[in-house]
């Protein structure tokens, strides 16, 4: 006899030995502490750029909003509940945008693309929540002589720099969102060329179980650093994108203690 | 203005830079190498197992074939074309098994599982072929006192050791068949339990650039060591589904050396 | 025209590029942060064994002080100065022992083993200070469950698990020591089996630099497992030895996190 | 009763736990095969310098010999007996010297200095050799489009790239020498800035065990990059030493496949 899929339960590749452990979903007797998994330190620097050139890397439906300012935050993660206590690093990058649907209409973050250094999440990411997560080697952070220090790489083409500098103490940003946007995109398999699945989903706002410890902000610098294909070949294409983005000014930096948040469950599809 | 997917050419999240360089498409210029690509030494092992427990495993659709004999693969890679010469290690699990669908019908290899130590492959064929590959750490291959060494693990958890002893040159299998059957699955974001995406997909047997340069067989021994949910939390339940299948007999095991090899453009979905 | 060694400058392999940065010796205008660097969690836990067995493991001279009771402490260090805000991991395995030599006496922890996760300070605690480090792979401390979690191993091989349960707050503990014992030995070249440099080497107790933030004690538990030459082949004798010590009874774990420290300056020799 | 030293049998720190297993000496029963192990795939490129810049970095007694040619080879080792079938990798960089002593004379390769991407061989070749070892990680290596790529490099900062291209088969080479010559090099503890040994050892050049299986020249290209102290903190100024060293000439490239080798027990002193 074949297995059956149990209902309401979810399920990756692959599916064969039962429904799959990850954020979204606990061994039983196992229980989430969303107040305070993950403990998580953000630095995140932004920069004013070229709105022509940033549109070209927004698909069908989406729009720029506001000043065309791209924002790359390192997100270093530990006692992550759903990993029994480990941790992991994502790297966001991304621009605000707005989404007009045949229904759905949202304003938020456009998420272009995440970097991470632990191959499960970006499994789980891709297939349930649509992120666009690739693979990247990332050092562990460092503070040296008052500046926070990060970069990332991928077998041993250090491809991104960042740095926030001059760091003083600073308010909690209030920044009215819908939430983040991003397009979730499977290709179709023999039919090359089609996808077998392209939809925005969209993760609200909201992150009730999320405090804030301790917020500073400063000077931030983000450097792209052009690849060949023999560097990255699965992936110049991304960073060589953004390494033509020109800076055409800094707009600050932040380093950010927080701790909770919540497992994505309210992600939606948005047509 | 936002950009247009170009026709004919492969894309993966992120989608927003351009169609994406991997095993099946490479950059302008750039020209494979199939008859010399990869440099591949495989390993196997193979175990008879209990039927009724085996079956457990197959989804709805699949039944087996011949013995019940599990055979698990190292596939250590270097001088892969569409990786400019980099490397990188494949673990197969599989076993006999056919499908019946509603219109196709095909009997070859299932393949249960892939581990892989890459995770730039794992999503390529995660997406594009339905390949159910997940994150391990692979040890370099290593011959000792005459027995063929392997090892897979996961943050410092050794789950899997295979061995092959007594190696003596050995004749090319002949094993009819249509080729290798996997699902490829994609769960629903939101509508949580629901898949976006679940189809049989095949793997030809044919792979006329691949030629064997070498081949030895020995004796071969398996082991899948259980683990908890917090040594694992992301895969214990494979694991221990393994761990699970009795070892009922050893079936031999394999050393073999080869080069060259197909892409997969000639995967297809099965109804 | 060669080289000539500078005056008061520390020294390494290779000496031919000028005297070597490190620990305790900073390049020129950099300033060391001794109040706040490193930052540091130790996690430790003790076992009380059996003494004829533990004194095999004491150089001449040495004899055991007190209950035979062996401490096994993870230090994960980040912030370091010396290595421009990096971090890296420290096992110290010791047990009370004193020193009489022909002129000098000193009783304190003998420090048996040290293992590191990275080979900068390996090299330099090896030839510096007497410190016999030996590398392994730790990974990221975390804690689940109440219970903090340590391990290490060496490729693939997991040799050393310690936890610390049932935490709760204690205060700075007061052990009256002259510091920390070890022998520096280096073997001679060619005259294979004589050495080249053997001599007992002591770090006083004082500390000044070094600031405890937060003191908690609990249920400790140490597990060497016991290898072979082919799981641990240059290190085996050593991990054996201490799986060997029978664990008469546990004697309490500690997790501590604690900001500054001395770069070993005073580190003497004994004779 | 604390423990003694056997008589002809190699230590190292930690010698409190016997006789120290490694290159030079095998757990009983463990057969050398110094026919077949290890497995070597040596890549080197040499270039004409500027002769008074490099006898900056010969240490007294030495002279340069010939020209000034810098040699940098990377020893990519699999299959080695003494780690039970693994491998590691060498990067040596020398030039010709020649060393008078009060009694020994010798001319060879001046060995300035080895990175190893393994912790093992750093402490036995430091402490039994001489061997001016520091630590680097050392990506596979590759060949891509008819060239051979090397690069190493320390937590993210890729330091030395090397590269043979236009590959031709060629003959074994003959370079009369005694061998290879370096600085067996330790720091005193305590008296800082002396030294507790310092002696200049030589590998006789007859090697009788090794031999070379094939062997291909081309042109070859070696880039040191230049670093600050915070990105190499321990070895910057190495680095830093030999990028400044001019490249006046391409001196060509060598890609060698050999097996087996000595174990450096005829390694001695001289004085």
């Amino acid at each position: 006899m074949s297995y059956r899929f149990e209902a309401r339960r979810i399920y990756r590749m692959p599916t064969h030995f039962g429904p799959a452990p990850g954020p979204r979903q606990l061994p039983p007797g196992i229980v989430a502490d969303r107040a305070n998994s993950p403990r998580r330190l953000s630095v995140a620097a932004s920069f004013l750029t070229d709105a022509a050139l940033l549109e070209r890397h927004l698909p069908d439906g989406f729009a720029l909003v506001g000043d065309p300012v791209v924002t790359v935050e390192f997100h270093y993660m530990t006692g992550i509940d759903w990993l029994a206590g480990r941790g992991y690093t994502m790297v966001h990058v991304g621009w605000p945008a707005r989404f007009d649907g045949t229904r759905d209409h949202a304003a938020g973050r456009f998420l272009a693309v995440v970097w991470e250094n632990l191959a499960d999440p970006i499994i789980t990411g891709r297939d349930e929540i649509g992120h666009p997560k690739l693979y990247a080697e990332v050092d562990a952070p460092r503070q040296w002589d008052g500046t926070q220090i990060c970069s990332a790489g991928w077998m041993g083409f250090r491809f991104l720099d960042l740095s926030v500098a001059d760091l003083r103490a600073a308010e909690r940003p209030v920044a009215p969102s819908d939430g983040t946007l991003m397009l979730k995109y499977v290709p179709g398999t023999g039919d090359w060329g089609r996808h077998a699945l392209s939809q925005v989903t969209l993760t609200p706002a909201a992150d009730p179980d999320m405090t804030i410890e301790s917020r500073q902000v400063g000077r931030g610098e983000v450097r792209f650093r052009r690849a060949a294909w023999t560097d990255l070949p699965t992936m110049y294409h991304v960073v060589d994108a953004l390494a033509e983005l020109p800076v055409i000014e800094a707009r600050g930096g932040s380093v950010q203690h927080s701790r909770g948040g919540k497992p994505y469950l309210d992600q939606k599809v948005l047509v």
